[in-house]
């Protein structure tokens, strides 16, 4: 599968593809078109969360204040157990994550 | 960093640059400009290689026979030990790769 092909533009929810797994990490696309975390939900994981945003736009909140928005080429490590939720994603196009979970992930 | 940014047209040797990283994954972004393995050379790796070409054209071949052109999107799962080689990457745009290095990692 190329992660630019079969991407809906209308979801009842996130698409999730599991694109490789292992003992140690997993490695997912994630397609958004305009969804958001539902209110007043905050995730909060066990595993570490790497993320890239491929095509589209998105802003991701954190429990902690912080705002991020990500365009094209942006990936940012979320470390397990930082809440955080998606505010917003582009409604203009399908946006295209690449998330990889592992455990104990350090930024280098 | 934006993984789009500061991508040189022109290197001596592949660009690496490790994302994250930690026990039990290494992400890398990786720029090649015409390179390729050395003649003669595998790579052979004690380590689960998942490889997302994001910009540019690239050919893996692999000591078993297959040989595997990549375009942006296209990814692929290296098993430990399955040896493999560059052999032959763009030299009309700098070809982008996104490497996760992990441990015990299985298709799905």
């Amino acid at each position: 599968m190329n992660l630019f092909d079969d991407v809906p533009t209308n979801l009842p929810s996130e698409l999730v593809n599991v694109l490789a797994e292992g003992q140690s990490v997993r490695i997912e696309r994630i397609v958004s078109t305009g969804h958001t975390t539902e209110p007043g939900k905050w995730y909060d994981q066990e595993q570490d969360e790497w993320v890239l945003v491929l095509k589209g736009e998105a802003k991701l909140s954190f429990a902690d204040g912080e705002l991020v928005t990500m365009n094209p080429g942006d990936h940012l490590l979320i470390p397990a157990h930082r809440r955080h939720r998606v505010e917003w994603t582009s409604t203009k196009e399908p946006t295209i994550w690449l998330a990889v979970f592992s455990q104990s992930t350090s930024k280098s």
